[in-house]
């Protein structure tokens, strides 16, 4: 699916061959290294100061220092270098100073590109649909059209957006006009040109923090609370007993059940004079615990969001660009046609969303902002892209997950008492603490030996490395995990 | 207000006198030249079917050619040269390839700080407190506070997202902690965690197009067709007859009558349950037409927000940074103390907004999201604010544009049956045409003729150039202004 990307705007975008990565690799630290006596240390808590003094900063957990974080490794200012499993909240494909990125804005034309930032919608550069074409383009999952936005929030709400356009365009049929009640009433929020319409969400779905997006959001009370919010469905998301194999009975049940559910609100919300334009899904609920469906699942919700004329919008913000195994996570589940939106963010490096034509807005400045996205990103994403095809990266972030999730599996057996519901794909893998209190004491553990690791949902633990992790980054992962765990009798 | 940003990550940002600017503007054409018998021309023309193969394309106006595009004037892939007074829509503040801003990452460390983008709420670098200080906090309106953000729709969602909380907060107490029915109604979308509050905005307003602030934008109806929309008020925003000195008691009427307009509005909304929590206006409608309103009604609306408990946002993102020939152009209104909040994109190059401690919320994850801006666009700010400073550029604002209002009322005065009501300050200027019709044919005859400008409104004319146009631009202009009206007769 991965078609090379020879297109470049100036001299070529550096190419990386495995020499380069190789050099890479041998410049990170051999292992983590931990010098201050607590984590933050003193000077990340001196900066801590002087940042709150002029910003919310309550959720810093130290500052690192990028000139010298090198591959899997993120160094912070007290000295410390930890082995990054979390990498910006899944944000970083390749990790740290990668000479390919580094070597993007080198190009003239690059940076061209990059400071020149145009209006992309009103005047892009001659590079664009080339861009467009061999960059996003190449990766698409089935879908003809991209639109590119600036984060996973803004490529959501658009999304959105395209989903209640073109469920009212299906319904006033594709030539008709838009009627004068229609402009006169969405000038002040009214029906019908503000339509009484909903999305369907999950229980446990994370998929932004604006005010759209977040009425769709239903991970933590602590991002809704104070935020009027839009009525909107939020369907019961399945819940598996672990290990698979052995509980699929039950959990093909749980899939039912959810499905039935998904069903019930979408009647009962059309009867209500609200119905549903759209269902909102996450391939693996990530920021809600790292929680799985079926292929199944995902087969039959998409043939209930058709039977009611609703789009289906897959959020790969954060499963999307490779770390489970494939570019899209959505790809492991057959589905009969893609879903008829995919959201991308963090590891895309840009924003946006993959389309049909039936979401392409048929009139000019429905969808549409000023900056569109950015030239700067989708040039980083390209040089991503080279790398994760010359390297091969799916094919070792399968591999090395399947290491990870294997050493997983060997403590969860180990220590029952502590650890359940090994999960995940690629490298997109997750382990429950048995409570919170437990999660938090193992996160904590592992930053003292040099881990930086991430929480997700009430308890558990989630898998986010850069796509680069190998074999050998999981060894010392698994022996400071063993000795974390052993610390918590 | 505006201090010298010392600090530097690396090397320095690249220092650039008067010297250079004089080189960069004699790099540029002496004037605009047009090559192409249409524009767009045909290879604009090929470069569009392609896109629009692969994205919605509508609003193109033409391919630019950004490796020519130099200071005040935009290339396209045709050939043509245009004195762009529109500049992406007011998002580039110092023209095409400043040699200051194609520097910024020359600077190794200043690469590094764009190419590991980090999760700036969690992991920031070590520079970060220092720029936040040094670069934004250099310019702030008076507030001790700022968050940075991608874009001007999401600068305006999360501060929105301040206004419920901080106002939820006085209701509750500085120390109430949230009640378990909080908790548990939010993550369902409904009160009393997800409260029934509103915002107040204005008729004409555009404050962005994510479904929050789609609720609170009020220009044009495409924006909004076809979108739900939250029950809010939208009050009337002044409209002033021109020219001001003549017609000082009927708009002083017009004033009083918007802030009836706004209490009568406060008031209802109170009574059925949906309190007001903040008032959002910008200090000129910009979208909506080129609105501007006097001192003393943003004086006295401030007065009624605070009468009411309600936070005041000055939406700054299309005024802000310096066009208006002061930094914020609130600091004309002289109001007795700043807004609550201040937000900023475009020619601010990072999104964000200031705000005092009030707004500033107390728990960790509330306004939060992955990426939280971008240190690539703060270096960026850094090397404009640098120049802006070394320049005097908001003396030059001043005085050039004094000479272009100058001229714009010469020929309102001389065809009267074509152009009314020349208004703005600075640079940041508007005429009417006397229709939609005849404005549409003066931005069409002005491109023709080698000039890039922008509408906005029903038939306004809007003038959004660089910071660093120059009185000989403005006597290009004019002349080809006076040609486009002579065409007209």
């Amino acid at each position: 699916m991965l078609q090379r990307c020879a297109y470049s705007l100036g001299h070529g975008v550096a190419k990386t061959g495995s020499r380069a990565a190789f050099s890479l690799m041998s410049n990170e630290p051999k292992e983590p290294k931990i010098s201050s006596s607590e984590i933050p240390g003193p000077k990340s808590k001196k900066l801590l100061a002087e940042l709150d003094a002029v910003t919310q900063s309550s959720a810093v957990q130290f500052f690192a220092d990028y000139d010298k974080s090198i591959g899997n490794y993120i160094a912070d200012v007290d000295g410390n270098y930890f082995l990054d499993i979390f990498m910006q909240i899944s944000s970083m494909p390749i990790g740290y100073n990668h000479p390919s990125m580094l070597n993007v804005f080198k190009d003239e034309r690059n940076l061209k590109a990059l400071v020149n930032r145009p209006a992309l919608g009103s005047f892009p550069g001659e590079y664009w649909p080339q861009k467009l074409r061999q960059v996003l383009m190449s990766v698409s999952p089935g879908l003809p059209n991209v639109m590119t936005m600036m984060c996973g929030s803004c490529s959501n709400e658009n999304a959105y957006k395209c989903l209640f356009m073109s469920y009212r365009r299906r319904q006033r049929g594709d030539d008709a006009a838009f009627t004068a009640e229609e402009m006169a009433s969405c000038m002040v929020n009214r029906p019908p040109g503000a339509p009484d319409l909903a999305l369907l969400s999950f229980q446990g779905a994370f998929h932004g923090r604006t005010m759209g997006t977040l009425s769709t959001t239903h991970s933590k009370a602590i991002h809704k609370l104070d935020v009027p919010a839009f009525d909107w469905p939020a369907a019961a998301f399945p819940k598996y007993k672990y290990p698979l194999e052995e509980n699929f009975r039950e959990n093909k049940a749980e899939d039912d059940k959810c499905l039935a559910h998904v069903e019930e609100l979408m009647q009962e919300f059309s009867k209500k004079g609200r119905p549903v334009a759209g269902i909102i899904v996450e391939p693996i609920q990530s920021e809600g615990g790292d929680n799985e469906a079926s292929p199944y699942f995902f087969q039959q919700l998409q043939r209930v969001a058709k039977a009611h004329g609703a789009g289906l919008l897959m959020d790969e913000v954060q499963t999307g660009g490779g770390p489970t195994g494939k570019m899209w996570c959505h790809e492991y589940f057959d589905l009969e046609s893609p879903p008829d939106i995919v959201t991308f963010s963090k590891r895309m490096l840009t924003g946006g969303f993959y389309h049909n034509l039936e979401q392409k807005p048929r009139e000019a400045y429905r969808i549409y902002n000023t900056w569109l996205g950015d030239p700067g990103k989708l040039l980083l994403l390209e040089a991503f892209l080279e790398v994760l095809k010359q390297q091969n990266l799916l094919d070792q972030v399968n591999s090395v997950g399947a290491k990870l999730k294997s050493g997983l599996h060997d403590f969860e057996r180990e220590r029952p008492e502590l650890l359940n519901s090994v999960r995940g794909r690629g490298t997109f893998l997750a382990v429950n603490a048995s409570t919170a209190e437990i999660r938090d004491k193992i996160i904590g553990g592992l930053k003292k030996k040099g881990i930086l690791a991430g929480g997700c949902g009430e308890q558990a633990i989630r898998f986010r490395p850069s796509l680069t992790l190998e074999e050998r980054h999981v060894e010392i992962f698994l022996d400071r995990f063993g000795q974390v765990l052993n610390d918590l009798k």
